[in-house]
């Protein structure tokens, strides 16, 4: 998906220029190397179309599981390929002792943590448990200080690329938590991503994330209104993104995922906006924006108007189209 | 100002790469060693804060000028400068056949053009009038096809780059008209800015810069409240921003002109806000982006709110500021 | 349409009760015996949907007609019945020194007054020139200047109702000018609508409509908002009516008009939303109060929003629907 | 405040006329004669602002209390005047078979009912548990669920008006319950407002109370914005109210709480917007349906913008006045 097309673009040369103390970013190569010595198993929940890739790859990276998923059949292919499966979390939390979760909102997380079998019923002391769901910042410091009563560290850790950055172990994790636990959480997550970044205390994993696709989401539809406009005065599509890329208009909606079709090749546009980042992700992604603006009392006028924006489209049949859809449901506009 | 600041960094490589038939761009030197053969004199109207250092790069190139300021003052340096003064645009007319036309408003230049002494009164058959005043693109529409009917050329070329990049030459032309006639206005525009941009039939200059400038004030905003969220969730501003600016919400005011202090050096951020593009500037430019999209029936819904966003900026201190104090004025909120 | 059907229902009240020194109203009786004495012809000039009924008013009242329509089989059925028809404005002009348009566009009025055959060209001293077209306030501005100098009397007197009302005589004249030459303009207009209210200058007139219009749209889409958020969190819509109409919500929107089918009977929304207030109408008048906010540089936050909704509820289908049909705009939203 | 002003306006006649089976108005009078016979002690939690009034009125009506505030001072004058004052909720659902919860936030209401020494812990079967704070209705039916488990029942009834309203009995609870519990409910309800709706499953109250208040925000911003608008174009306040109010834009906030000074006597606008209904407030209330739009995915634009806009008037020094200073923070907006 977006971020991660791009992130194969900018990694090296961004990433190593900008290296600071506070900031540390792992190549694959290095994370495996160095954790060839001891392959405990690592527990794995939630075993859906990202879920499953991702255990996969630590796999791939010899790390024998333990896994569950509300969905039986999820663990299938997984139990054939002589993984270790269980049947709940607080299973998981016995037989493992890092564990990493993969769940599709807040309350399926804490209905894992802290639920009749969560985690938090049998977790060992100092057992590391990795939430790469995507969730509101709020929820995973309560999941925090619930996990911490355990003697337990939490870590929030969502992705940044779709299924097939998880497939091709591209994903960039945005990591949240106590520094010193990060080389261990880096070790794990290195096997499923290309970049693993350090965000800070618990919550800014998440809060990256949603930063990240607020303002992604606002200049998408920013670059759909002002190529819309600009072929309505007269403008040729390419020589418009052409004049906005080398001025101050320039994002990355608009110079590497441009949504006018026939202006780019190899982005959604280009294909029907198929594939890509679906809009109802975008949607979700704003309305997590929105509750955390709320808590913060951030202002976040152009935020709450994206929000808005793709819940509509998504009513109005673009549901399944990568979020660049936003320039055909903007252009579709008659004159009247 | 923003955008030149960008196109001199991005101008070399990303211009001549993407070199197309209808498209052209001239290097300084090209141009003036191609026009040193006959220097017949320039009209210039409108000598303001732009208008100024633009006639005096002219001037620079051997030009000799025939200006016109409905303030007088503003003409005096140059008549002490053995530069000809007249006292209307029709006298302006009368004595060159090459016209730019520097004016802050739509009123104006309409006056300029059709006034009672405008130059249409006394303008020569095959004269080239090229406008380069920031406008409405249905008023440079009108213009164009009054001034067809005296025979004579007009063309629409709005700059991007504020005074300090037309004291350097460095401003960025944006040019609508004739094509035949492109490289007859370049021979002029070459002398003062470091790109000229061909966009289209007439009024195409002012659509792209209008479009760029909605898209810039969208994605300022969006870097704003997505930077102001972020710290607020407890991110680190500098790494925020490195975060986004490896990843899919990067865009020109995240990675170039980061709107929050301590970000980067050497941008108004960095200055108290001094300098740069002012809000008030930017406020007039989404006024045109308005006009255009209500007149085209264009949706722009988060060009309408930004529009407002800044018009209110203004209103509460920040007419003065660069438009990256979008920043200040929403961080300013208090928890409540 | 709306304001009509609300009129009926408030004026005899309200209307009288409020009578100040600069405030007029006029009852049909009064005006029409006052006027019976003389009946010189009446110019009019457009008759569309509109302007056809409105016609028909004043020749019911007895007034001879010198109509012109640049459609001239909008003029037979008048012909027909004997009145006068003439080939320009200009000749309207010439004939009669009462003149009312009813035109679509500003455009089409700039043309009709100052255009090559326009009135303006024989317009005769001390003419009482009516323009009920909704136009920008500024044009109707310029207009004036243009009459006064040709010792003629301009006045805006743009209409609030519809063809329903333009048919039985029920419109609302929001009336600008000079006040002494009110009397006059309401000797005619009183035969057309069952409300003539003075403003105050030339323009208040439109300025009044844009403002009332605006507001209209405003409380119409949050109506609809609010009801639809309502009955997704359980509430019965007819309760919730209830509820909104006796307390700090209620509006016209809610209370009259409103938009939920099944809530009220006798409005477009208990019809499919047929009839009515068109969607485009509306739009057309939000781009006119976009345009007077962006020149007088008043802050319309949720008026350029409501100006984008109905824009691209438009561009979905809405088109010919009433404007309260934004409801079933907005419901249509799926749950994902 | 706004609702509880107008209701005393309203309620006699719309309320009978629109009685219906499902639709319960309690007067005064009725319930308090009705409950004469058995006065057993009700519990009262949270005695702030609000609760402190309210409580007093239960005292007058002959009902003694069981109090607990987080507080202790709170609690004083009540001890004073010889209540019972427990240690905490659960002390109080011990003593006490009717409680009434009147907290500031979702999150101190959650603390009340499950906390450590919160009301779950030792609630009585078939105890009536009525929650008058105005929190997400989604936070409302979790903990009628768990109130359920225990064998009790849970109603919302969040108020509409004031402190004012508070101290003379006039709020109006807007009650989400089982029908059957109503009668019961009112009894003490009817006891400390004017005004007791039924709105029908658990969390509708809270619902009502929600969706009106974000209808109210709407039309005030309106409001402000259209008169605002008005004025610039030259019209009289007066007189544009007047009109506003006999049309299609009439609203509560235009005809009864006009945000212009100089519009209307006896409101906050004509007191330098001291008194009322804070801006802090209504944005706290706006944030609720951000929430509940976000989970029912409503789609709110103009909900969501007056929300943001809000937020920013309270951060720019408007914390504490009147929501109608909304005008004042428009107008402020300087020409440039």
């Amino acid at each position: 998906m977006a971020a991660s097309l791009q992130l194969r673009g900018a990694a090296s040369g961004l990433w190593y220029w900008s290296h600071r103390p506070r900031w540390v970013a792992a190549s694959l190569a290095a994370v495996c190397s160095r954790s060839m010595a001891s392959k405990t198993p690592v527990g794995f929940i939630g075993l859906g179309n990202m879920g499953n890739p991702m255990a996969k790859n630590l796999m791939k990276h010899g790390y024998p599981l333990v896994i569950y998923d509300v969905f039986p059949d999820a663990c299938k292919e997984f139990q054939e390929a002589g993984e270790q499966v269980v049947s709940s979390p607080a299973d998981v939390a016995e037989k493992a002792d890092r564990i990493i979760t993969m769940l599709p909102t807040s309350i399926n997380t804490v209905e894992v943590y802290s639920g009749a079998n969560g985690i938090l019923k049998k977790v060992k002391k100092g057992s590391l448990l990795i939430d790469s769901s995507t969730i509101d910042p709020a929820v995973s410091k309560e999941l925090s200080k619930e996990v911490e009563k355990m003697g337990a560290v939490f870590m929030d850790a969502p992705v940044s690329g779709g299924v097939g950055a998880a497939r091709s172990g591209n994903l960039t994790f945005m990591v949240g938590g106590v520094e010193d636990e990060f080389a261990a959480a880096q070790e794990l997550l290195g096997c499923m991503g290309a970049n693993v970044v350090y965000c800070g205390a618990v919550g800014t994993g998440q809060a990256a994330k949603i930063c990240n696709n607020m303002l992604l989401a606002i200049s998408m539809i920013g670059t759909a209104e002002a190529m819309n406009l600009g072929i309505r005065l007269g403008l040729d599509p390419k020589l418009l993104a052409k004049i906005l890329n080398m001025s101050s208009g320039r994002c990355w909606s608009s110079d590497t995922y441009n949504p006018v079709p026939g202006v780019m090749d190899g982005v959604p546009s280009a294909n029907n906006y198929e594939g890509g980042f679906g809009a109802t992700l975008m949607a979700k992604d704003l309305g997590l924006a929105q509750d955390s603006a709320t808590s913060t009392k951030s202002p976040v006028l152009l935020g709450s108007l994206a929000h808005q924006i793709y819940r509509m489209m998504c009513a109005k049949g673009y549901s399944k189209k990568d979020f660049s859809a936003v320039f055909q449901f903007l252009r579709e506009e008659e004159t009247f």
